[in-house]
């Protein structure tokens, strides 16, 4: 798929370019400690070495970088956002070191091969974005065969929840189409026109804006109210783009929880610095996005709704079949469709559920 | 200026593929009444005429075309929603009539010049979108000599007013940057890193968002505290893109109302539908989105607000210097200077405002 630079420019790195986004993600305390740990605690990766930065953004991880030892640091930013990199780096006396490039990291070349790459790529549910794809082509071309990557390890996970949001929801598509059919009145009658042809249309557009887009939120531990499972493991050092382009999974999971509702299930990632295997971390560090009490991320959890929840106790069991794909219309977003079959511990079998939803 | 159409889809078209969003406008009851009326009361404008309905959406002013008597109706739509106006044809059984092009009216062709032309194609403030441009396309493609414009013709107004989104407004930017501060403060103690040189750059990026940009809202009509003038005349039969490329203008206006504030000015637009000179409407339908207590419009109106406002009394005259042109970035969206010299009737001269605004 040939992707339009344009078009991802307009759809994608345009919010990059703002301050006030690239401050929401310098003020996401679990991430910016779990980086700046991984480095400092780990300065034998990073003293005296080559680094390239995918995706600079302000600059930080580079400056991290130079701080923490480098001798040389490509900092690479598809964005203007470039130039504000340049001048956090020159203000914090690091221009000979970090070298900020503006350029998609497919398009530019270095100097030389690399020891590290160092990236934060994440998006929501780890994948969207699509952006570890450019890692990926960094790696392939800039990292040394004993270069090492941070982080190293990526993992996704799904969990069966709990949540109010979906009642919510349900309300407002509700409401959505009880106001369509006062629309069809008043425009039949006031204007001669019968809409009621747009009806399943509007019905589907809604359902899917309401029902079926995966919802941002952080959630409360307590609201996980089963086993969750990694549905998805990630070596970075090795991981090709196809590895990615589907996550599929058939998982087990157990009600873990007294009498309540199975309102949808939660999906979140973790990643480790844990070094490579020629050259491992002396200190691993891993960076959750699980729900946490104290430790919310910008990430937060995706959650997937189901309507109308089940009830359920301690002991059902569920058979959970997830799999996930790029849009067609925009390979940075995901379809998703989950599948589900409740076995209740009196041994009653629910009808199985298949559901699609969409992460945009 | 070369436009990129992916880009232009992205930034632009694709909100017009959500029934969603065709329902907003046809749920804005002076916009629809006006198109009505101005098809029903002179339907010796349509009755076995030829007819291009520029941009058509969910179909509905060809369908009211057709449905007041027009032998053809071309209703061009360059988004998927041409598919919903199709089915909409169909149901009311106006298949004979209405042709659905779906495509750029830029791209098309049809198979014969049109005696009307009508078109909904007016953005916040008259111009934003820019899509009058495309109507003057076809006008000047397709249009028959003697044929007619719905509407004929559009008005720029500018006004004073009063308002409270200001004081919420500088609260809001004062609030993100004494948070910027204590992200400083942070930043430095606990990540090492230095990025008070990026004060200045985010102060620029907030102000631009919290103060400079153009507020949607509708206003009550005792918000106008003076006489707004016309800034702006277009006749949609004759004018041309470059006519529209600026609107510059330069007006006398006196506060009419006893001691108040003049928080800013408000921008808005009518157009009419008064057939041509050859061809004059038998009944002239206006819509207007001026500030209204009863007859509000979806487009509302645009708000330009002074930082401080100015303490004003009834007889302080100003000059107002206004100019717009598009956006380089965006040619959809408008940038606008505002000058004011205010003379109260004191005699006393305040220092002169010169501001810069952004319609997003
Ligand atoms: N292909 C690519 N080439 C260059 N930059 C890219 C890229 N894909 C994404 N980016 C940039 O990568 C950044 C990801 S956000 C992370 C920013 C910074 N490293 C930090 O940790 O705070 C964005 O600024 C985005 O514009
Ligand atoms: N150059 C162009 N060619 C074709 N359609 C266009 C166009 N520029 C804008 N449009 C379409 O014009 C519509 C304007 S909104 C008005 C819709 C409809 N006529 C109504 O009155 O309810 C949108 O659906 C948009 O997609």
């Amino acid at each position: 798929v040939v992707v339009d630079k344009g078009v991802d420019f307009a759809n994608y790195f345009c919010t990059y370019a703002f301050l006030y986004h690239q401050k929401e993600m310098l003020c996401d305390r679990v991430r910016m400690d779990a980086y700046f740990n991984a480095i400092f605690e780990n300065k034998e990766h990073f003293r005296g070495k080559t680094v390239l930065d995918v995706g600079t953004g302000s600059g930080i991880l580079a400056i991290w970088s130079a701080q923490a030892g480098a001798r040389k640091v490509y900092a690479v930013e598809a964005t203007k956002m470039s130039e504000h990199a340049r001048e956090l780096v020159k203000a914090n006396n690091l221009q000979d070191v970090v070298e900020v490039i503006e350029g998609s990291i497919e398009d530019i070349t270095l100097p030389e091969k690399v020891d590290v790459i160092i990236s934060e790529w994440m998006g929501y549910f780890l994948l969207r974005e699509s952006m570890f794809d450019s890692v990926i082509c960094a790696r392939d071309r800039w990292l040394k065969p004993t270069g090492v990557m941070y982080p190293s390890h990526a993992r996704m996970w799904l969990g069966p929840i709990r949540s109010g949001q979906g009642d919510q929801k349900m309300n407002d598509y509700e409401s959505a189409m009880n106001d369509w059919h006062s629309f069809l009145e008043e425009t039949k009658t006031y204007y001669g026109v019968d809409m009621s042809v747009l009806t399943k249309p509007f019905h589907e557009e809604q359902r899917k804006y309401y029902l079926q887009t995966a919802l941002w939120n952080n959630l409360h531990p307590e609201q996980v109210i089963g086993l969750p499972a990694v549905i998805k493991e990630i070596d970075c050092l090795t991981a090709t783009v196809n590895d990615i382009l589907t996550v599929r999974a058939n998982f087990l999971s157990s009600i873990t929880v007294e009498k309540t509702r199975l309102c949808g299930f939660a999906g979140w990632f973790d990643v480790h610095f844990r070094g490579s295997s020629v050259s491992p971390a002396s200190h691993e560090i891993e960076l959750t996005t699980a729900p946490s009490i104290d430790n919310g991320t910008h990430w937060g959890q995706q959650v997937f709704l189901l309507h109308p929840p089940l009830r359920v106790g301690e002991g059902d069991d569920m058979m959970v079949t997830f799999s996930m794909n790029r849009s067609k219309e925009n390979h940075r977003l995901m379809e998703v469709e989950l599948g589900c079959e409740m076995r209740l511990s009196s041994g009653k079998q629910l009808q199985p559920l298949a559901k699609k939803f969409y992460i945009e």
